[in-house]
């Protein structure tokens, strides 16, 4: 069973201002629930139907039924699990090893789909803009697939953070050297710009190393950022 | 102005089966219409507001209010302009080079993004299956980003068609060859599989050479298919 403040609750939080209040997030989806519950965050309440339920006895959940699932989800095709979840305080992590920065990913789905690479590649920091996409939002969570609970993400004035960063900052622009010809060290900043615009401006000064991803067709601009994200990654981490 | 008939028409596309009666599909936003107009695809009729039509003179348009294009589109964001545009005959074409097979790609985002990157690399060919989703999906459309109209994209009985196929078969499997170290062909097809079960039983008979993607990470099972479509074509185009 399911009360009236629950649902409340559960629907609220499909906004951000109201995840920051109450410091809580939704994680629906039996990959992403399980990982939700070997991670080291705090699980507030989870909302299961009975066949989740004996499937993972050892979890304590609230039984609800498939009806008030539909009700709680926020995915078209509603999962068997919906679990409430408590938001990590972002604390300051090491600038060691490599770093992605994001300057205003906006659409969740890149930067679910960034977080789950990071995860593959084991990149574990990641420094967002304050305009970037908020990770808690729902969609991003979902296409994390569980990677969320194991890469740091941190939001914070990116001029200011940069500024005191000692690595190389790189950062993909039309009149960078194509990244196979690149040597990475091993202590890195990578920046990766908005869908639309690319690297900001002023973000665009702090760069000490232009790179680029060399392309085959003349005809075309441009790549998906997490795409381009992804490419960069493996090439970092198999060169 | 846009008539009822018009509206109606236009509403009607976002479904496949309307689209394959009437040969249509619906083109969105400034960098596509444009990118349609380049190409040799068809146009029927296209829709913009005032602004649009004074910064391309040249183009034929209705022009239609702000209003009106809200009315007709299926973007949350309306742009300043949508087009019809009729649908090509898909035709068997050359099976040389690289050319990539998509088993049951669902989600209309990554079969989007990985149209975009096969245009960036050159890759022109995509045989798809028949339950991959419809390459004229408004969503498909969309993120395509205008690649669409340059990347030839099949659909077909795939175990029939790869039945006949003479290069060799890669596909991502767990127990793959790094790609790092695989020599690639210049013919060469590459199978990705369904986001959540991967390469169908059935098609997975037809791989000659198994490969994968390293990971640096033991936690994480997977990557997004157009993120790992993506690195393998780098990795083609670029070793």
């Amino acid at each position: 069973m399911i009360n009236k403040n629950q649902i409340k609750l559960i629907k609220s939080l499909s906004l951000r201002k109201n995840r920051m209040k109450h410091k809580l997030f939704l994680v629906e989806g039996d990959k992403n629930v399980l990982e939700l519950i070997k991670s080291d965050f705090d699980v507030h309440t989870i909302f299961a139907n009975s066949n989740w339920s004996k499937l993972n006895p050892t979890v304590n959940v609230s039984v609800v039924s498939n009806k008030e699932l539909i009700r709680i989800s926020n995915q078209k095709n509603p999962n068997n699990v919906l679990a409430i979840a408590r938001i990590k305080e972002s604390k300051i992590f090491n600038q060691s090893g490599l770093v992605l920065v994001l300057d205003d990913i906006s659409d969740p789905g890149n930067l679910g789909t960034i977080i789950r690479t990071c995860d593959w590649f084991g990149v574990t920091s990641i420094v967002c803009s304050n305009n970037t996409v908020d990770v808690y939002n729902p969609k991003v969570v979902q296409s994390t697939m569980g990677s969320l609970f194991r890469v740091k993400v941190m939001y914070t004035d990116l001029a200011k953070y940069l500024k005191k960063v000692k690595s190389d900052i790189y950062g993909t622009l039309f009149d960078g050297k194509n990244i196979k010809k690149v040597a990475f060290n091993d202590d890195v900043h990578i920046v990766m710009g908005n869908e639309s615009n690319g690297i900001s401006k002023e973000i665009s000064n702090f760069i000490t190393k232009k790179i680029k991803i060399n392309s085959n067709s003349t005809n075309t601009d441009s790549l998906n950022v997490a795409v381009a994200t992804s490419i960069i990654l493996y090439e970092i981490k198999n060169s």
